[in-house]
């Protein structure tokens, strides 16, 4: 396992740093010709569950970008397998769940033992961590109890996520069950991720700025707490992440990660003065912003380490990476970054 | 025309009043039975395009809720039609334009006199204005530019409005003719909304919460201020809303609004902290609250009005209702914004 000696890892405990440290969410997937020549051959569960594709593929970006850390190749919804919730990813439609969550009893049996199942994760993790150089870190992540129970419930995507809302409001009881269940499978997983060379842990809370600050403290910020107090008090780093989150973050730092994740809509000037002093913040370029002529990105880049400065902080787009992504743009983000950041 | 003497409109002028003025986006529409009643038997353009039968839907609410204001039985795309850029409602997938614009020569295409091809809103406007009792205000409504781009550009419903974002950044000068365009089209529009019976106008940017606050004052401010200013100088009353919008807003209010609607991801009362003091509110309860047991909502309700105190405020829900809305739990809102606003 490499030494905990990178500026990722530093940035994450809020230590100084060199320069500024920098990776994307979605640095690994279709965006890279090389991602998609192994693609081609598997579909992307198989791709996840064979660990030596699923290092590959961690590592691609690693090679060709030069970032501080690597994620490993795998999905949000990964623990809902052993939980006894299957999935299939449609075409452009991503994850759809066939049976999806009705009430109480669909719930009351949802497993909460992982077994062996996830093990691949481990084996993808320990594969990277022999091959990443001493300089780049390595996160592991799960998918947040909310962001996983919306898709349980929905059976897919939402646009205004109206079902989990309505058993989140209806049924208190069962809606506290899951997510219990939902926190308890999340903090073995994101453990299991740290046994087996994850130095870092990502929680995801993708879909939570659907919620009201009132609704987040209530319904969903013990069970992220529980997950992120667990990992501090096991002595673990870890980020916390959502979109649409510019009202919940004062919220969300109570969860207590050792990083949190902003989106574009908030600029990081702003976040660091509804936070806590010094929590080290990561984010927040507009993903789209790639698609764009390259000096308006790199604009965009320059304005977002401006407005980084006064605390510790890790460049990130504020979601994940689209598929059209140019990658020798992402690279020369990387270079203008790791240049920028040192002044 | 009614006198303008009623709780709604001195809300929006920022006076006192007796209690609490409410009414809902989307009041008319799906979730009542006798607007279903009336859709069965044509779709929804024909409709809106018949002003007996759209006036008919704009009071069915009034009646029913005993509402402050009544809304115009619309669509906030109609004055893309006289431009020259048609759309269709698909089933399940909302509007839908087969022919997106695709860069310069598409928008200098648009054209920008309205002709008299919106006449039956300004008919629809004067059949209500005659039924609607005085206590009643009448409501006038058009897309905002950015949202008007954002459809005519992706076609449809987005999920990243990634392709607006691509021609923003990538063509400003294209970019900056489809606003202009957009703006003057809705300013006319929204005018001659006035002149027929609509004592206030809504001024709809239901998307423009994807960017950034720098590019929102960059890309979008100068067209939306155009056209509220323009309302302004002419001495008409005006409301802005958006969702996602909770960094936006102090930017929003630079455009001059008379009130500025605010969605559930921001509570009241921070809202006020960061804009102008005594600048009326309107929302902003989550409308998917009212699928919640009656007493969760009803909870609800009573906070937001809580949270409202402290300068001129119009209770709303933060975004339209949905189809499954109980119309029963709707009246009780209603009756009860009303009791509580007394104190």
């Amino acid at each position: 396992m490499p030494a905990p000696t990178n500026r990722f890892l530093k940035a994450c405990r809020g230590e100084p740093t060199d320069t500024t440290p920098v990776w994307f969410m979605r640095q690994a997937g279709r965006y890279l010709p090389e991602y998609r020549a192994l693609r081609a051959k598997m579909d992307m569960l198989s791709m996840v569950r064979t660990p030596e594709i699923a290092a590959e593929v961690t590592l691609q970006p690693v090679r060709r970008l030069g970032v501080d850390a690597a994620i490993v190749f795998a999905d949000i919804l990964l623990p809902l397998l052993p939980m006894g919730a299957p999935f299939r990813f449609a075409q452009g439609e991503g994850p759809v769940f066939d049976d999806p969550i009705r009430g109480l009893a669909d719930i009351e049996r949802l497993r909460v033992d992982l077994g062996d199942e996830l093990d691949y994760v481990g084996r993808t993790l320990e594969l990277v961590a022999k091959e990443l150089p001493q300089d780049v870190a390595l996160i592991g992540f799960a998918g947040a109890p909310f962001t996983l129970a919306a898709y349980l419930i929905e059976g897919g995507h939402s646009r205004n996520f109206a079902r989990v809302k309505e058993l989140m409001w209806g049924d208190e009881a069962a809606w506290r069950l899951l997510m219990e269940k939902l926190a308890e499978v999340c903090l073995t997983y994101l453990r299991m991720q740290l046994r087996h060379g994850a130095q870092v842990v990502q929680l995801f809370d993708s879909w939570v700025g659907c919620l009201s600050p009132e609704d987040y403290a209530r319904y969903v910020l013990p069970y992220s707490a529980a997950i992120l107090g667990g990992l501090r008090r096991d002595g673990a780093l870890s980020i916390h992440f959502g979109t649409d989150t510019a009202t919940l973050l004062p919220l969300m730092a109570k969860a207590s990660a050792s990083v949190l994740g902003v989106d574009w809509r908030l600029p990081l000037d702003s976040a660091r003065g509804i936070l806590p002093a010094g929590l080290p913040l990561q984010g927040n370029l507009d993903p789209l912003l790639l698609l764009a002529p390259p000096e308006v990105a790199l604009e965009g880049v320059r304005r977002t380490l401006r407005a980084a400065r006064g605390g510790p902080h890790i460049f990130n787009t504020g979601h994940g990476l689209v598929p059209e992504t140019p990658p020798d743009l992402v690279k020369r983000v990387v270079d203008l970054v790791h240049e920028e950041g040192r002044s």
